[in-house]
Formats: structure tokens, C-alpha cells, sequence
């Protein structure tokens, strides 16, 4: 693993916008879908994931069949882990709020959960029952009535079984078994089977990032996800092994994922670069986090933590460990990172988990204005006004003045028209 | 104004993707300005706006000269307004919340300002200070420290009055005279005298909206906004001539806004059409509110006030209004609303200048799962965990059990070297 000074690292990284081919096969997927439906399904269904369905939802006797192939090691893990992941983020729940003045007038703003949700789940080796806990689950705490997702079947027409359990577990309504850019499709458009919903979540492969990002406006869609990152600040105190370990526990997920070393210690960074090489050697997915390593690792030294954090807050990491001597202390110096993990037993697989915070959280330097998914995520609010007769005869014609002043007439109007009913009144 | 019942109406409106022309124009502008920054931006404020610009930020003799060309009457009426505003979006603000457990394991949420936003203003006619108060004011509230406005200068490179006094009073902290697709460019790449910012907020025309959707991921964009809607739900106790003015009110903003009566009393329909037809004859926005009434406004009649809700929830009108009896008692029968005016007094307009509550609103159907602008805005979360020894001696190999079933097991790996030491410890 490279050691550079931090000043002659620059880190950027780019958002892959696909290619034309990617971007015009997306698009003709979807006019393809919008016009045809289930049909359009079934035909991109047998073209990319070799099967041909006829009804897309997932049946009851599946489910039962789904959880006897779960271990039970398994499925006791992620009930509790869902339980975890309620209870952190039923703390994000908010209230309506409303405001009396004592001129009559009230005003305030109404939280109301999304009414129906869908959420993406890729098919394959990267079928991830955490992902269904962790995206479903705000959804739900939000009161999201119906949160159905579509993921793509295996070419014997079946789900990931674990993907199913931790679908129940969490409470989701419907499942369907459609991927790729038809999916989106699907929850865009709406078919015959699949009704269309207001908000579309979870992670994809190019395509279906590519589809979310043409349907945004249409329905409401997440971030689109980028490859995972570490950033890890530490000092001498830091143990090397868990630093090395926490680095290529996110290398190993993509050959573009970043794991970055910030430290001002010589001794701490040969030591992480030693046991980086040590763990790699016989790690399964090897190639991988190799690749990560080399291409998107680098330990970076500093003349001390405040320009780790520094450096730290350019980053904009998605997951941050900070193992340095009292990091309570230091807390208030990151300012953007998606997740903070603080002290030698934080190691962020913990949150990829089983600590109960969301592990949906902003990539790619976007820590600087994005939030991890929440509750949040699934509400909307509407401003409520009710404005008393006492309110307006005292400022309408501030109102009017102010429209007037727009060149927006019929707005002064609106209340011209009142305000001379007042004056009758007297 | 057509009279229909509301089973014939679909009132589905598209969204304005631009023509391709325009879309190549906008990708032109933002690799110029990304390429050459400033002599970008002056070339393009000279074809654009008719200027050549050699300092784009407004000089503080500008301000003062912009305050002595607003009337006392304005300025009054912004102040009172801001403060309006100011005590409505002061009740949104959140704190950061930790939760700690017996087990030594701290969870939490930090919430932190953006730390510096973008507002574009749109100048020449559509120059509205009512609008810088709304955008602005939020991102105070949350606490951005750098608060920035782009708007394009007019032929003699001035800005309009009302915007550089309403600025000042929302406590703005810097403005540039560039407009258009440039200045969103600007506003993302950053030149040599506009730093990037992390968010861009605020309308525009069809180029700036472009651009804003061009360069989503890079920044953060708040949603881009459609024509101006609204929509009144209404019994026998309604006034025609309150109901019509309102209409009124929204349709004068483009021939593209919609401006919707929902009623099952065709006695206040057959009157609101009556009044709108009068109310027209004189408006100095005749052509525009004409245009928009005919295209796109309707009177739906509906057979009960429980149908009217329904047309309402299908719609999820940017602005709705219901003058019926006791509306407080129907309130939570509104699902999708972006904002709720009850009763006679709480015409839309009081929302727009002076309540206090946001007049960016989700337009196009899109308060189905959007929210008006607000505090949260402006603001990012991250999630804290410092997880305990004792817990994760207690939990790790639940970790590692998910993290194997998922086929990551250097994510398991990373927990078991910590298990390691704890069992040597013994």
C-alpha cells in the first residue's frame, strides 16, 4: 500500500455516467416497459436473467421454501439485528408540529410517510440480505403502508433465499422478481402486476443507476450509490491489525472501492502497509481488494491530526473510523463523513450489520451534502396555514404591497378582495 | 373556465426536458466554464445579458445604492416578512441526538449545516425578493455559514434593487452577477472568483434547470420546480369571488400554471366561473392568467366532499386550498398537498409574502414524495457509533455470521481479529 504525504494526494474521483450504449438501452427499456408492461418485462426478464415468468410476485409457498434453506445461526442474527436497526431509527421519527397565535391565526407542518415504496435489490453474488434490512426497515418505521421490492431471479426462477427471509423480517409488503433497468421501469410506470410507487431505493449495477437517474423527477429516487469507501485516522495508538483489517474490509467490495489510511505516524503506517500485505494473502476475494489497494489505498501522512482532519473533511468519506488516543474529544473537527466510527471496537463491518445505523450512506466526496438513509427518506411534509380574518385586515395590504411590487397584480387582488369586504363590515 | 365532472379529467402534465438544442447549449456552457472559468463566464454574461463584466461580485456601493431605490413601504413589509419566515422555519430546526447503552456502546446522530449553498434568482421580470427571503432565510437558519446568490445583471450590469435589499436582509453573504446555465457551472466547478458551493436552490428557466439537473451528484440540487399550481376545494359555504381571485392569483404566473376548482356544488361552480370571466376582463397579467385558465384550468365537480379529496390526493397540488365548513375536521383527509390553506382569510397568496411558512413547494404532482424547501434543506447528517468491548465481544460472531452468509469475509475478518485478542485475554 502506497505512503504519500497527504499534499500530493488528490483523490478525486469520478461518477461513472455509463456509456452512450449503456444510456440509449436504458432508455429503450423503459419506453419499452411504459408502453407495454408486463410483457416488455417478461421479454427483458428472458433476455437477462434467462427465465420466463409468468406471474412476477413472489408466492407465499416460495417464502416457506425460502426460509427452511436459511440457517438458523442466520436468521436469529438478523432479527436481531433488525431490532437494532428499529431502534436506532425510531429515534428519527418526527412529529406534525402546529403553532396558535393568540390573533386566531395557526400554522404548521404535517409529516405523512410515502404511501407506497419500492426498493431495488440486485440479484447474484450481490444479493445482500443487510441491504433489505437497512432500506426497508426506515420505510416502515416511517409508516410506509405498502414497500414492495423487485430484484432479479436466478435462471431457475427463484429468489436468494436469505434475501426473502430478511424481507420478511422487515416487513416488506410485496416482492417481485423483475431487475435491471426494467424494474425501475416497472415502479415508475406501473404494469399490470406491478403498481407503480412514489419512491424508488437500493443499489444496482450501471443500468439500474443509470434508469433511476432518468425517472428522477417522475418518482423520487435515492442517491445513486458509488463504490464503497474507508478513511480511517488514527495514531500511535491504533492497533495496525484492526487498521489494516477495517482498510480491506471495504476493498474487498469493488475493484473502485477506496481505503485510505490518514495518520501522522511513520510507524503506524509501515506497520498498516505490512499487515495490509499479510491479511491480503489469503483473503477470498483477494483479486479484489487487491485491486482496490493499489488503485484507489494509499496511507496518507500528516504533520499532525488537525490536518488529518483536514484532509479527512476533503475526502468527505462515506465510512470514517477515528482511532486515535480520547476521540470524543476530536469529534467535533469532522465535517463531513457519512459514518463515524470511534475507538478500536468500531470496526465499521459492525455498522454494515448489526449496531442498528443505517449502512446506506453517501459515496463519492457526496458526505459533503448528503445524509445516510433515514426516516427521513420516507416522509413528506406539508405546510399548513390558517390565517385569521384579525391577521389579514392588520397585514393585507402589507401583502399587497409586496405583490405589487413583484408586478404580480392578481396576487394583491386576491387580497384586495377580501380586505374590501372588511371594509363594508364597518 | 371549462365546468367538467372530475371523473373526465386526467390533468396529468409532463415535465420540460428541453429540447435537444438546449440540452447540447447548457453541456457547451458548463464544460466552457469548467475549462476557463471566468473568461467563460464573461463571454457568456456578454452574449446572454449584454454586458461585459469585469468583477462579477456586487460591490457594498451597490447595496447602498440599491437601498435607496426600494420605498420604505418595501422594505417595512420585507422586514416583517423575514421575520415571519424566520419563526417558522426556526421551529424545523433539529438537534443531534446520542442514545447510550448500559454496555458501554454510544449511537447517535450528528446533524451539521452544508457549508455553503447557491441560490440562483432569476432576474429581469421574474425578479422576486419574496423568493430570495424564502430560499435564504432556511439555509440561515440552518446555520450555513456561506450563503451565495447568483442572478443575471441587467444590460447595465445592475442588479434589481428589491433582490440586493432582500439579500441583505436574509443576511446573504455574497452575490455574483451571472445568470443562466454559467452561473450554475460556476456555482458547481467553481472560477477564480466564485468558490463551488455544496448545494444549488432556487428557480430558473429551462437552461437553468438543465443545468441544475446536468450536474446533480456533483452538488446537491433542491427539486426543479415546474409552473405554478393550485387548487381549491370548495362547498356552498365558499365565496365565489375568493375563490376565483385565488385561481386568479396562481394563473398569472405563466400560461403554463394550473388553477383548479374541485366542488360538488355546481351552484358555487356555475358562480366561480362567472367571477373568473370578470375578474380576467381587467388583470394586468390578462394574456398569461387567460392562457393558463383555459389550458390548463378546470372546474371539477365531484359528488361528495369525501370524491373531492380523492381528485385532490390524484393531483397533490403544489397549493390547496379548502374553503368548506369546518375544514380542520377534513384536514386529515388530505394526503398529498404541498401546501394547506384553510379557510376564507388564508388566500394563497398570504403564503407566498407573509405567513411565515415556505413558498417553494413541490409542483407537478410532485408532493406525492417531495416537501416544501425547509431547514433540513440545508443541512447533513452523519451516524456515530463507538461500540463497546463489551458488546462486541457479546455480538461479534452474529457479525461474522451475516458477513460470511453474504460471502464478505474480509468484513468477518475484521471482527475476528478483535475476538482473537479479547480470547488471549482470558
Amino acid at each position: 500500500m502506497r505512503i504519500v504525504s497527504a499534499s500530493q494526494f488528490d483523490g478525486k474521483r469520478s461518477v461513472d455516467s455509463g456509456t452512450m450504449e449503456q444510456q440509449e438501452a436504458v432508455q429503450a427499456i423503459l419506453l419499452a416497459v411504459r408502453k407495454r408492461g408486463d410483457e416488455a418485462l417478461r421479454e427483458y426478464t428472458e433476455r437477462f436473467d434467462r427465465v420466463r415468468l409468468q406471474q412476477f410476485r413472489v408466492s407465499e409457498a416460495e417464502f416457506t421454501e425460502a426460509s427452511d434453506q436459511v440457517t438458523p445461526e442466520v436468521k436469529a442474527a438478523l432479527v436481531e439485528a433488525a431490532a437494532n436497526i428499529r431502534d436506532f431509527h425510531e429515534r428519527q421519527v418526527r412529529q406534525s408540529w402546529f403553532t396558535t397565535k393568540e390573533s386566531g391565526t395557526l400554522l404548521g407542518q404535517i409529516i405523512r410517510p410515502l404511501k407506497r415504496v419500492g426498493l431495488y435489490v440486485p440479484g447474484g453474488t450481490a444479493a445482500y440480505p443487510s441491504s433489505v434490512l437497512m432500506n426497508a426497515i426506515p420505510a416502515k418505521i416511517a409508516e410506509v403502508p405498502e414497500v414492495v421490492i423487485t430484484t432479479p431471479p436466478g435462471a431457475d426462477g427463484k429468489i436468494n433465499p436469505a434475501i426473502l427471509v430478511a424481507a420478511q423480517i422487515a416487513g416488506v409488503d410485496e416482492i417481485y422478481k423483475v431487475g435491471g433497468a426494467q424494474a425501475v421501469a416497472a415502479l415508475t410506470y406501473g404494469t399490470e402486476q406491478i403498481r407503480a410507487v412514489d419512491k424508488i431505493v437500493g443499489p444496482g449495477n450501471i443500468y439500474v443507476a443509470l434508469a433511476k437517474r432518468e425517472v428522477f423527477g417522475l418518482v423520487s429516487i435515492d442517491m445513486v450509490a458509488g463504490p464503497s469507501e474507508i478513511a480511517v485516522l488514527a495514531d500511535d495508538t491504533a492497533n495496525p491489525r484492526y487498521v489494516a483489517a477495517d482498510l480491506l474490509s471495504q476493498a474487498e467490495h469493488d475493484p473502485m472501492s477506496a481505503a485510505i489510511l490518514v495518520t501522522p505516524s511513520q510507524v503506524l503506517a509501515d506497520a498498516v502497509a505490512a499487515e495490509v500485505e499479510r491479511q491480503l494473502a489469503d483473503l477470498p476475494r483477494k483479486e479484489i481488494a487487491e485491486a482496490a489497494v493499489r488503485d484507489h489505498g494509499a496511507i496518507l501522512l500528516v504533520n499532525d491530526l488537525d490536518e488529518g482532519f483536514a484532509v479527512i473533511n476533503r475526502i468527505a468519506p462515506e465510512h470514517l473510523e477515528i482511532m486515535i488516543d480520547d476521540p470524543f474529544a476530536h469529534l467535533g473537527k469532522v465535517e463531513n463523513a457519512g459514518a463515524i466510527f470511534l475507538g478500536p471496537y468500531s470496526s465499521e463491518p459492525v455498522g454494515d450489520y448489526f449496531a442498528g445505523s443505517n449502512h446506506v450512506i453517501p459515496t463519492n466526496g457526496t458526505a459533503r451534502f448528503s445524509s445516510p438513509l433515514s426516516v427521513d427518506d420516507f416522509i413528506k411534509k406539508s405546510s399548513v396555514v390558517s390565517y385569521s380574518k384579525r391577521d389579514l385586515r392588520e397585514n393585507g395590504h402589507k401583502i399587497i404591497t409586496l405583490a405589487e411590487q413583484e408586478g404580480l397584480a392578481a396576487h394583491g387582488r386576491a387580497i384586495a378582495e377580501r380586505l374590501r369586504d372588511f371594509d363594508s363590515e364597518k
